[in-house]
């Protein structure tokens, strides 16, 4: 049994979350569950306390039905840091998983990272705390889980990146057509099962904007090193080009649950059968084409946030989190989103270098100014 | 100055040679040449000499013109296991690699590896031959190479090797248009420049056969875990899936100087201006499609010599090389190479586990025997 590595899943009722769940019940021998938290789905994390008994529990709802399972109430943090904690999973969305990556980094723990938004908004606070403790960051996005896999034994630097993105549901909409999108169009991605959120982001783009400042912070690339490149069809997960041209490409059916098992499994890959795998039968072609920034302004918007850095990312990823809950809401359209974020961005005066602090201010902020500019605009 | 690498080329006239002369020469600091070895291309192996100025040189034809250079005359199997050579390249055609590259290994060299017929005909000995010695055979095939540098940083072996194939000029061809097929359209490669007897078993697809047989004993797999996709833009020069369903590929322009200079620097990998960088710009599709043996028997027939394993290899070998002498010569039709190579493994009585003598003399009775079938036919 010392040989099982004891897992706390932050977000365990999300979709990364559940899937982690599934790729820990289908490796019993490898894997247990020592810790779940989750926000404020109660139902399902009581049914997953009593599937899976973990010791440590958090919620953000403490509701009396938790008191009766015979696990204790941590934090966040006490969860992430606990001495018996081997593997923590951050999938908690948004800003809800800075503290705790890094709680998690300062006890030296393994740490498989699937919420962005810590790393966009307080990459170079969290990259010095992994260095400062030998801390590893494993990603669980596929893409940057598709670098790390291209980059497992080479010795050098990538000479560049190429983040594969699926365009999202609307990549050949025109301008006008993007202005009339419904909530429901853009909740249908065409390839992945996802949280909400992301899904309406990788609609935007904005999720590739994230995910180019993540790979900036988790492979210490520049930007001008991080290409774009859209492929529909999400079966080439992204792409590294080394010094001598070579390239490599790591490639897999679109399900998050390889990415999340080979972050817990790591260095070893383990054989599931549940997992899918390719089958070149059936794979005719795969396509490219250049992403295009005009009708997707906030993929522009986000990298040109990741290099201003400082305080910049946090502003953006505060003023898309409202945005995106403002046109799920009904409340703004679709193409709304980009321009409160622009609009956001362009108003704030940026802190470079900032504390945790100046950064969940700046987030803050943003978040109320989006929320003024839209009802402003409504009244 | 230490740090250069001698390096001797042993068929430094053919395509491969010079393809690694162009990459030593650009790569001064780190390569020299050592040896030059040639067969019957005389005026260019000179013009090398000059050029190089090896310490050692060896010609198949002997002329007075050597003899003015200052360079030492070896045989093959001295130059390959001389302890001033670092690294042989074997890039020799045909059987004539066998005795050196067994030279090589029995003297520890690192190995780059060229010629396949060696490992097609030999690989049980030539393997034994490495292990024993604790010397390194780096791949140089495009398909090799791919599959070698997705393999590295691994820690197990591959579920499956997927090896792609460009299907040749023909890959579209009936079979009543491949019975028509004339040898300038054969020596006409979409992708790859090449010499002319692996330009033929391109077409033929009998060099992916080949290359099914080398996979197995390089990496150490079994046939059925080996599959072909037809792959017409030569891009994805490999891959390979791991137990967890991930898959690696290697990407690259259509370029041998690639792996050569890989297998050269290897574990490094050298900037080098000259090599072709895929342009993600001009890329629109890749494609894929299974390879169809009913119209490529060579393709069949190779893979069904390797499973049966012993001296059928060998004969394999053999039989083709004078099959594609005689199509070159405008002797026999296209599809008469399949023909000959399946009637002349058909005749044959297989060793299992041959020496060397053993193996030779197969290969012998085999080119004899397709010349018999071949001029039977024409009386």
């Amino acid at each position: 049994m010392g040989d099982i590595k004891q897992v706390a899943v932050l977000g365990s009722t999300g979709s990364i979350g559940r899937q982690t769940l599934e790729i820990i019940s289908a490796q019993p021998q490898r894997f247990g569950i020592i810790g779940l938290a989750a926000g404020k789905n109660l139902d399902l994390l009581t049914r997953q306390i009593s599937q899976f008994k973990p010791r440590f529990v958090y919620s953000q709802d403490k509701k009396a039905r938790l008191a009766n399972a015979e696990c204790k109430l941590l934090s966040l943090e006490e969860m992430a840091s606990h001495p018996e904690v081997d593997i923590v999973v951050i999938a908690t969305s948004g800003k809800w998983g800075l503290q705790s990556t890094l709680a998690a980094l300062r006890a030296g723990k393994r740490l498989a990272l699937a919420n962005k938004e810590s790393l966009v908004m307080a990459g170079e606070i969290i990259i010095a705390e992994a260095r400062r403790n030998r801390a590893e960051i494993l990603p669980v996005d596929s893409e940057h889980s598709a670098i790390w896999q291209c980059l497992e034994g080479e010795h050098e630097k990538p000479a560049r990146i190429i983040l594969t993105a699926s365009g999202g549901p609307f990549y050949n909409y025109s301008l006008a057509q993007l202005d009339k999108v419904t909530i429901e169009q853009a909740l249908k991605h065409p390839s992945w099962r996802m949280g909400k959120k992301v899904t309406i982001d990788s609609a935007t783009l904005m999720n590739k904007g994230l995910e180019v400042i993540e790979a900036h912070w988790l492979f210490d690339i520049p930007f001008d090193s991080i290409s774009i490149l859209v492929h529909p069809q999400s079966i080439i997960h992204s792409m590294v080009e080394f010094s001598d041209g070579s390239v490599k490409a790591q490639l897999g059916c679109p399900d998050m649950r390889l990415p999340i098992q080979y972050a817990l499994s790591y260095p070893e890959r383990l054989p599931n059968p549940e997992l899918p795998k390719l089958d070149w039968k059936t794979i005719k072609e795969l396509s490219f084409a250049p992403p295009d920034p005009d009708r997707f302004p906030c993929l522009k918007l986000a990298i040109e946030a990741g290099r201003r850095g400082g305080t910049y990312p946090a502003v953006l990823c505060g003023a898309d989190e409202v945005a995106v809950e403002l046109f799920l809401s009904g409340r703004i359209k679709f193409t709304d989103i980009a321009r409160l974020v622009e609009q956001t961005l362009e108003g704030h005066k940026v802190i470079p270098h900032p504390t945790l602090e100046e950064i969940l201010a700046a987030d803050n902020r943003a978040r109320e100014r989006v929320t003024q500019l839209a009802s402003g605009e409504h009244q």
